[in-house]
Order: C-alpha cells, then structure tokens, then sequence
C-alpha cells in the first residue's frame, strides 16, 4: 500500500546521527540496562529464559500499568512494540476503506497517512496557536460525516505538547458517542496523573509506551489500554504482526513500574531543569516564543526569522550541530519541534548557537 | 481490515500455559539474559542508553547478520520486531488491491491471509506429503497470471520443515523473473549454511530471526534482506510501524552473533538429540510417522489414528499436559506440529504418553 514517506521519522533518521547539541528529542535522557538490573530487587531479569514469554503481555507488568489508569481490568490491555505499533494496530483493526476519521494539524503523520492509505477518508483540522493549540469543535462538528468511524489525536500533543481542554473533549466524546464513532488517543506524552481518554469513553483507545516519561525508549515496549472485547479484535489482528514483545522487555518495564515514583521524578526534574533553561534564554531572545506544556517532554517553538523552517533545521545542523526537526515535518512553517529532555546546560549551549544564527540571517 | 483468528498462534495463546510436555516449541531451549551478559566481552550491553538506537538497525549488528548470506551490503538489510513483522512489512509495502499471490499449505498462514485482508487474490498450492511434503510446478504455472506479483514460501518449510527441492526453486525463479515477480521467502528455519533466496534471485526477499536457531525468541529481533531499493521502500513504510527494534535488542542479537559457532553448535545438539529420541520412539511405534528435516527446528507428526487433530491436541493437553499444535491449523488433518527443541529425555516422557492416548483411543 503506497505511503509517502513519514516526514518526522525519516528527517530523524537522515539528520540525527550529525547532531552535537540535540534540541529536539522528545524521549528523556536514557536509562541504561546497568540501572534497570539494579532496580531488580527479586532477580528476575538475569535467569529469565528469552523465550517468547507471555504471548498478549506479562500479567504482573499489566497490573502495574493499570495503576497509571483509574478503571480496566488486565485484558484492557495489550502490549505492543512500542507506541507507533499501538496506534498502527488500532488503526488496521477498525479502520475500512470508505471510512471517515478526523485527525489534527500540527500532529502525528501516522495518524493521517496511514488511514490514507487503507482508503479511508481524513479530514485534518487546524489547532490554533493563538488559542494555545486548541482545536475548535466548530470545526469537528462541521467535518462531521454519517460514515465519521474515528477522531484520532495525540493529547499531549505531537508537537506542542498541549493537552486539549476538558471542555473540548467533553463535546468530542459527547459527539463520538452520539455516532459510536471511536477515539483513539496517542498519550504517550502523558505524564500519568492527568486523564486518559480510556478512563473517560467507553469507545476511547489510549495507547501509550515506556518510551517517553520512563527514559526507556530502548525497550520498544507499549500498548494499548481499550475495552476488552476490541482489545480482543485488536489481539487477532496482532497475531498477524508479532508473537509478543518478549520477556526481556516485559520484565524491564515492570521492574520500571515498581520504581516509577523515582524514575518519573528524574524525568519531571530534568524537563524542569530544562524549561527554566530555555525561560531564561527566552529573557533576552525575542525572535523565539513557546508555550510551554503542563506535562510532557514535548513543545513547539515558534521564531520570527524569515527562513523557512527546513533551511534553518538543516543550516543550523551543519554549521552548529544543532538539531531540530523542522515544522515543515507537521505542515507548520517558521516553526521547530523541541525536546526538553537532554542535559541543561548543553541545551543553553545550543541555545545560544540558534541565537547566533538567527543574528546572522537578520544581519544578512 | 477484517481478518480471522490466526489459528496457529491463537492455538498456542490459548493453550500453551497449561503444556507440562511442550512438543510443538519451535524455538531452540531458550538461552537467558545472563548467558548472553556473559557473551560480551567488550561490555558494551550494560552500559548502553536505553534510546532508540540506530532506526534502521545497529551497523555491526548489520555486519555480522551480512556474514549468514553469500551476498548483500548494509543497506541490504532492516531490523524488525520479529520475522512475523518482517513478512507483515514486505507484503504491506509491496502489494495492493487486486493483485494476485501464490502460497502453499500446508503453511504460514499469514502469507494468505494478509495478502486477503488488502483485498489480493490468493492461490494456495499443496504440498505433497507422498513427495516429501514437494511443491509441484505444474501447479504453480496453472495458477500462475498476468498479475501474478509475488510467490510467499516458508523454507524451510512451517510446519513440516523440509526444504523445496533446489530444481523447483531453479524453475520457480526462473517463471518469476519472467514476470518480474518478487519471491518472499520466510527463512526462520534455516540453519545459515544452506541457500538464501536472497542470493539466488534478485527480487528474492528474505526474512529471518533470533528466535529459531539462535535460541533468542525473547529479544523480538529479526530481519528484511533483499535489494537495497526494495529495502529503502520498505523502511519508508516501517516507519509507520516501528521507529526501530532498539539497542538493547540490537547489542544482543550482536553479541549473539559473534558467538554464533557455540550458540549454533548447541542448538544442533539438542535437535539432534531430540531426532534421535523420537527415532527411538518410531521404532515401536507404528501408528506415528515424521519425515526428519535436514535443517531446522521443526516437522509434521503424521498419526495413523481415528481421531481428529484439535481431538488429539486439546485431549494429549487435558489428560497428560502433552502439548502439539494440531493440523487443523494448517489445514491438514492427522498431522501435529512437532518441535525438536526442548529437553529430550521430557520429549521421550511425553511421547511415551501419546503412545498410552493412542493405545485407549485404538483400545476404545
């Protein structure tokens, strides 16, 4: 089936590998496999046999992860290679060609291109920055077809890290269930104590992963937490995709999860660290703007140089090493997707090199 | 997209807990975290970032995975969860709607039923237990149309791992290059020293894994190699999947493979050894029948009693904890799945008491 390529994923992979200062990744400094095995208290890592394990997911490590939820049982849950495969397997379930499903700009590509290319039909709706990203229910209402079958979203968002209103989800999932229309919600940057669409729609789909607020990206370990009779539909179409995650995985999670107070409270730290960073670079740098996000690791920076966002990504990795993903990659000229997860005082450093250039182009 | 229960893998979710006599693993006794943090002697797993790692797959771990094959560079190869994964992204990149397959029974039943739910039509083929489980080409070229795209095989073979006769693989090149047809091939069964399809034919597409010979299920790690424009398009669509498999996988299946002499020589060892056992068994037991395959973990136990094969499995379980996948999940009556994999003196155990359920069904 004819994708196009993802234009975040494949800009990662071309540029990535040449980045001295990283300013845009979204997954916070990485744990190592040294610490999880610290963190094993009962042993259990080392002896495991890697064999396939627990072919739908580990049942301690989907009790622990139902404590990140307030309501589900262990088969509302289903785990995954990661979050994109969550989404991606949801998708490949419910969707069918002739189907119509709203998603969002700026926003994750996934969520657009891949019903595209199962013949669905996507209207993509605008979030507005100067309503703080918001989207405008106008809109959905609007967009809204009798063969409407999903709204998908990233909340946080992809990439400004914002959540939406209660008050606009509200009236989503009251239009959704009107339709039993579903939603699927990409939640991977929820930091965990705020809602998720599962706890609150009897149709909503979160999905969600080790990969940002656990620092353990390297696992490629997710899932999704549904009601149990489409976890089920989910389970056969995933037969067709993977046996399992593995035991490996599985166990490093759970023994994350029995420490998440500490992990999650290292995460929050250096996301902290860093905002106050770019605050105080912000103090003197008038081209830049962000609205920083309540939660998450995630924002969208917005500069007033009048270069377009794939030069400056680009201009600024070769003659600085300084690496962003471009707003060119969500459809948003002039604008940068931001990390706030990598160590402080390299992203002041880096911080100020992208002064630096914004000076030479207004000097130019 | 609808599909329907994968029966083989349902069969093992639904049943495998509760085997005490596992005879239908086709994974070689799986090795354990410790063996393997044993295995690295450069120290480079403990102390890894848990990030994502390079996205398409580690360029060492590429290196090694190059010396199973007579051909290929890096760009020959991307990394994935698994060789079901592996198959899932060939067939999602390469085949749309109206396009038309050939696979054969009995099978991996992803290769028909995949290629069905996008809307292709699929010829199933038979394989010839009388000719040592032998495709026929006359089948292939009756089958064979003008929009033929792509021939899908598992060699060895799954489930009765034996191999395709090296003259029907020199015919069945020969038709697709003809027609320009790729030739997917799952080689999860092979044991690295016999023939690859992507060295025979340049749009021979192979897929492989850790989790067969290599005893290492549990890292989820497997493999695409074919022509580098093929891989590219490939890795276009996986980004839609997977961002990668990950370093922790990848450092594994390296260090794996830099000791893939030892790790190779045991798991000979046991298959061997469990040959042997059943051998053995054969001898006395006349109501039994196993073509051995030369290479690989698993073959077809063919039974001479009146009972149906999901009769047989689901009672062996019930009353002795003998475990087998049976037939019918392949469309092949009086058949079992027989993996060659775990301990053999349990393996001897365990067909002791399917000689004892044969002799009350035969006795009944």
């Amino acid at each position: 089936m004819k994708l196009p390529y993802f234009k975040t994923e494949q800009w990662m992979t071309d540029h990535e590998q040449k980045a001295v200062y990283n300013l845009t990744d979204t997954c916070v400094e990485p744990l190592k496999l040294s610490e999880i095995l610290a963190m094993d208290e009962e042993g259990i890592l080392k002896d495991m046999p890697l064999d396939y394990g627990t072919i739908t997911g580990d049942t301690r490590l989907k009790r622990e992860i139902l404590k990140l939820y307030e309501t589900g049982k262990e088969d509302s849950l289903t785990m995954t290679a990661g979050c994109s495969q969550a989404n991606e397997l949801v998708m490949e379930t419910l969707l069918e060609k002739g189907d119509h499903v709203i998603a969002f700009m700026p926003g994750y590509e996934q969520f657009i291109r891949l019903p595209q290319s199962f013949g669905c039909e996507v209207s993509v709706l605008p979030l507005y920055e100067e309503n703080r990203w918001q989207p405008d229910m106008k809109d959905v209402l609007k967009a809204w077809k009798p063969n409407t079958k999903m709204v998908l979203i990233n909340d946080p968002n992809n990439p400004t890290g914002i959540r939406f209103e209660a008050s606009f989800m509200e009236a989503l999932i009251c239009r959704c269930r009107e339709s039993e229309a579903w939603i699927l919600c990409d939640e991977v940057y929820r930091d965990f104590e705020s809602p998720s669409i599962s706890d609150r729609y009897e149709k909503g789909i979160a999905t969600d992963s080790f990969s940002k607020m656990f620092s353990l990206a390297g696992l490629r370990l997710g899932w999704i937490k549904a009601d149990p009779e489409l976890i089920e539909r989910i389970n056969c179409r995933r037969d067709y995709s993977l046996i399992s995650t593995g035991p490996l995985s599985d166990a490093m999670g759970l023994t994350a999860l029995c420490h998440k107070d500490e992990i999650l409270a290292r995460s929050r730290h250096i996301i902290q660290t860093n905002i106050e960073a770019v605050k105080q670079w912000l103090v003197t740098e008038k081209r830049a703007h962000v609205q920083f996000p309540e939660e998450g690791t995630v924002c969208f920076l917005k500069y007033d140089i009048p270069v377009d966002s794939r030069t400056v990504s680009e201009e600024l990795l070769g003659e600085y090493g300084v690496f962003f993903v471009p707003g060119w990659c969500f459809d948003c000229e002039n604008h940068l997707r931001f990390g706030l997860t990598r160590d402080p005082e390299r992203m002041a450093e880096g911080l100020k090199l992208f002064s630096r250039y914004m000076n030479e182009k207004t000097a130019a």
